[in-house]
């Protein structure tokens, strides 16, 4: 259990960023009784403008890291993009954080994450680090081209993800990024995948684990666009990628929600990326399951006993709505979206812009086409990006 | 479809009152991104406290309530004790009030209701509102002892209603009240109840209704205790149930949500009492059914389309925390409750104290005997008052 709350009768939960994943989980604190503090670096952010306590100051500033801290019982993160140093320093200190600095390290590091979960034994695509031009290509003479070259840090919905076809097309990059402050690069395997899939887990202290239903996500121009709960797997390849979500939370010492991303690739599963938080990956389980991603997040890093994760209906679709064209306002538009009896939507309280995510569409349903039809409508009817 | 709001792009819904009721309609306003404003007596409240925006003021001062609408869109109610005079003044001025003064000056009157209700042909008890002790001995001469005295006026939980077996225990009561300021009373015919049984109903302007599943609501010393949905009852009992809280609906002319409390008696329903907002009795739709009774609240009172009543599990229980002995707190104790994975918790924030509702347990299962075992052991578990 969790030490006596430094500061009342429940404890307070700070969270490192002020997102729409701090909202939700600012959302399922409520009924918990659990106060939330935000670390956020404007009062305007999708969680501050809802009610929670709100510090301002910068995820990457350890001054504003240790100041946060000290008014925490314990504290955890929406986002990755977090000084690992001034991390350890608080925790050297005596201060809970949930996870800890080594998995926010591996989580914020692509190069590091393929080492661990490889030496953990998962299947991991082949991969180098790459100083200059001639590993990048020398990587991909080895492999075979085409290859994928990634930005170590900082790259997500298929921002800093670049696929290369051949040796030009390597050069091209490579010159392209001497332009600019070219990041620390990742080469990778081209990976022919059928389907993309993810496994939530939650880890507690202790190691106690519990997996939700493996899900399809479905992506178009490397954004997730629909989650297909459950994904249509033969029995032995959900059972699997459940354990290979066990071992992951495990190798990276994860406290609290961890995605593990992969690719199908005919029965085989092969690692794409892990997120050591709440992840857009589980939105379906505010609904879908019986204990959300961010009840369970905060069950686990305060060492709570942890939830049920069934499903609660035969097929859980989740649509994400990013922005459409300029001027079009979902807010606006919501009541239209209603109509579907049936569709439960939520808005993250975000200026709308076109291709920014903006809220997302949970339907439950007897069927999987029924549940996606309808949560496909709706984010059409709310003004949502084509594609 | 409500007019473009005044306050921006997103509806601000004023509710009048910040206890829980008011802090689930919080939670559900979160995911449709709504405004709230809340019109709190302190900033203590169960809702004040989580983030929505209060303005400081009294339900029962006129100049409060105006500065208070004007400051919303729509306003509605999270309880019935507010000064009717000052919201037709309101509804005057051209503000939307919903449920409007008609309807809550018929919630907040138990003499109204009978009248209104059996009026529109619903099967209501014989009752009188009683002048003197010599009215109140000729109806129960009239009905046959034993009858029922209650104020027409704030009474609930058991409070402020007296059963009487005879003529002596109404001289009594006469002679008991006589030392305080005696409430107006109604007397009513004793109705030889077998089962207690709720049913929620949501009605927009348009007099579109939906009912969700009847609930059994099981008392204890006049307190509802549990939730047991869906009820078990035969199929005409249940339609005829929901056919009642449809015509209670349109008799009463309620925005929002309306709760029908009824008697069963064999397989004759007999209409007990209503109220025009969110209800206890339908705490179980948070999780188990499609939209709850907060959403759906929120989404009649801004006359947008009704969501989903369906239930989402073959049976749900829930059960209400009532404060235990003196010093127990349920924050402290939630660790313990949640060892059961499947129990739902949702805490008010409210300090404990013997008998104040402090909470409630929802658990969703096949069958309604381990639902109900499975809540009311978390309620345990939670310090909850026994009985």
């Amino acid at each position: 259990m969790i030490r006596p709350p430094l500061h009342g009768a429940s404890p307070v939960v700070g969270i490192v960023g002020a997102g729409q994943l701090a909202r939700m989980t600012y959302q399922a604190a409520i009924a918990l009784d659990l106060r939330v503090r935000l670390l956020a670096e404007g009062a305007d952010e999708a969680a501050a403008a809802i009610g929670a306590e709100v510090v301002l100051g910068s995820p990457r500033d350890a001054a504003d890291l240790a100041r946060f801290a000290a008014r925490c019982d314990v504290i955890t993160f929406d986002h990755e993009l977090v000084d690992v140093a001034a991390l350890r320093t608080i925790e050297q200190a005596g201060h809970l954080v949930r996870p800890g600095s080594g998995t926010i390290a591996i989580a914020q590091d692509k190069a590091r994450q393929r080492a661990v979960l490889g030496e953990a034994g998962l299947p991991v695509p082949a991969f180098r680090q790459v100083a200059d031009l001639a590993d990048l290509i020398g990587f991909g003479r080895e492999q075979g081209w085409p290859i994928v070259a990634k930005a170590v840090r900082g790259g997500y919905d298929g921002r800093a993800v670049w696929p290369l076809a051949d040796e030009g097309a390597a050069a091209d990059l490579w010159a392209r990024l001497d332009g600019e402050e070219r990041p620390a690069l990742l080469a990778e395997a081209h990976v022919p995948l059928d389907r993309e899939l993810a496994v939530l887990v939650a880890r507690r202290p202790s190691g106690e684990i519990v997996t939700y239903a493996v899900v399809e996500t479905v992506q178009r121009q490397g954004i997730c666009r629909e989650l297909l709960v459950p994904a249509a797997l033969p029995a032995a390849v959900e059972a699997e990628a459940r354990s290979l979500g066990r071992r992951a939370a495990a190798a990276v010492g994860v406290v609290g929600i961890l995605a593990l991303e992969l690719f199908l690739v005919g029965e085989r599963l092969v690692v794409n990326e892990i997120a050591a938080r709440p992840h857009n990956s589980g939105h379906w389980t505010i609904e879908g399951a019986v204990a959300s991603q961010f009840e369970q997040h905060l069950r686990a890093v305060l060492d709570w006993p942890l939830g049920a994760t069934d499903l609660v209906a035969p097929a859980v679709v989740t649509a994400n709505l990013l922005g459409g064209a300029v001027g079009t306002e979902p807010r606006r538009l919501l009541p239209g979206a209603l109509i579907d009896p049936r569709v439960r939507v939520h808005l993250y309280g975000k200026v709308a812009r076109p291709g920014r995510k903006l809220g997302h569409v949970t339907v439950l349903a007897d069927t999987m086409e029924s549940a996606r039809q309808s949560a496909l409508t709706a984010v059409a009817r709310l003004g949502g990006a084509a594609g």
